[in-house]
């Protein structure tokens, strides 16, 4: 049977649990839609690693969406997107969008001294997708942009101590004096971004907003805050519209997940940060993902990323 | 008197009266929002003009505009806004929207087969914003673009014809078989964008909306019109309610027109784009637009364009 392309599921996709921030987003802001969530948790996180290994496991992931019928796709990871959304947009035929370009967006409507600041991986902060977004949009604005890695890991290690208590961890982390308290780090990374006088501050990695009170504590409270998760989710919806996309049936909507990790992990932790509760997460092994991708060629990949600075 | 940012008024400019679509969207969307229009008449059109002619005049009237206290700029021309928007919003203080990302984005947001036409000016379409906005959104879609000069002077010469007389107009040019009919130049334009199938076109320059019923009919009902000015006018509120700057005042708004041509004839023909009666418009000469100019350097001016191609 052939359903009509609006009831087809929204595919979303994270190298882990942060896109589910994302998803939330989503979820909540287009309460009819059937949305698959694909975490590659197995490889997560996507980071630190080679652009190429990057761009390899998007396409993966997103073949493997493609393969499950989605209407349209959200690479709901920075990192995924500032390596790989052009070559996802190339090669699929279902339109993708990404987290850059709305947080972008969303950071040049918001500052009013024009200077932005960015935090994000590695991954993100090298490929310099946040500068070109901005400046795209306005060419007045300057960016200032961090790699704050370590703050992967605090949003991780809290996910895996229950509800809740992320916030409390870290008040208690900063009394550790062994290791730099989280506040210590937060200050070490984001007083350069102080000095400059960035008004507008972009959570420039799907895992921040877990962080976001801490991080607004650690730069003050002049700083606005944005997070991705709801300018993507604004997208989402205003594409479909104009689409004419929007799912229309009786029938109540289906939450689908699937993980490259622990299934019962995933959905355990991934219930947290999506804030409802994850009934099961289909185990989906890195092999079959990698075997039924569909192929590109590397070279033209690399391509796809010409810098324009 | 100091007023608050939020009751100063919006800019809005172009080199004529095609800007007053964007400004008639801006007034109906923001109905409390002071309004404050420039059209350099004496110097339309901008289309054929080489690119560094186009950002001395662009820089020439936002200077203008940016003496008037206006808190937001619009390019509402998209000739001035493919040649100079990142120019202008390194020059001034206060943000500027221009008319080419809007109508990028809603097309990249309608089109379903990834196949997008553009019509504009010579300078609009030798610059490549279109295809640069719109890949920068949508690395999957192929943009097809068609410079199509004549439609305005015929834009320009319906409109001294007096109001409701454009359309009909048009059909009688059409049985005028000494020149080539509106419908038979149409055709030429717009047939290779129908051959290579694009399911949307972008009306990119502010005059084409007042022959969208005629563009329509010509390239067939399948294909979706995409005007700047809806798109253009949700962006100007996105961005004052994200600052928190929208004019919060009982005073009922006041909307105020300047011109380097001849301010009579603005008010008369003005009135018909806008659709709305314009008392009286302000007569600003060339000579003083020039020197009260902001300076600034060409050669810089000139970076700014660099290509990504």
């Amino acid at each position: 049977m052939i359903e009509p392309m609006n009831d087809l599921p929204i595919g979303i996709f994270d190298s882990g649990l942060g896109g589910l921030t994302v998803m939330r987003a989503v979820a909540d802001l287009l309460p009819d839609e059937d949305i698959v969530y694909f975490g590659d948790t197995a490889r997560c996180p996507y980071g630190p690693r080679p652009l190429p290994e990057v761009q390899r496991y998007v396409v993966e992931v997103a073949s493997w969406l493609a393969r499950h019928d989605v209407k349209l796709m959200v690479v709901a990871c920075n990192t995924g997107t500032a390596a790989a959304l052009p070559l996802v947009q190339q090669l699929f035929d279902v339109p993708a969008i990404g987290v850059v370009e709305p947080g972008a967006r969303a950071a040049v409507m918001a500052t009013v001294n024009r200077k932005v600041g960015v935090i994000g991986t590695i991954g993100t902060v090298e490929s310099g997708a946040y500068s070109r977004a901005v400046r795209a949009l306005d060419a007045g604005v300057t960016v200032f942009s961090v790699a704050t890695p370590k703050f992967v890991d605090v949003a991780e290690q809290g996910l895996r101590m229950g509800p809740g208590a992320l916030e409390e961890w870290l008040a208690e982390f900063s009394d550790v004096f062994v290791r730099p308290s989280f506040y210590g780090m937060a200050r070490d990374y984001l007083d350069p971004l102080r000095r400059v006088g960035v008004d507008t501050l972009v959570l420039g990695c799907t895992h921040f907003p877990l962080l976001s009170a801490s991080i607004g504590q650690a730069i003050g409270p002049s700083v606005r805050l944005i997070s991705s998760a709801d300018e993507t989710a604004r997208e989402v919806a205003e594409m479909l519209t104009a689409r004419g996309d929007l799912r229309d049936s009786a029938r109540p909507r289906v939450l689908t997940f699937a993980t490259t990790g622990d299934a019962a992990e995933f959905a355990t932790l991934g219930a947290r940060v999506l804030r409802s509760p994850i009934d099961r997460a289909q185990h989906v092994t890195v092999d079959e993902l990698s075997r039924t991708s569909r192929a590109y060629d590397p070279a033209a990949a690399a391509a796809t990323l010409t810098v324009c600075d």
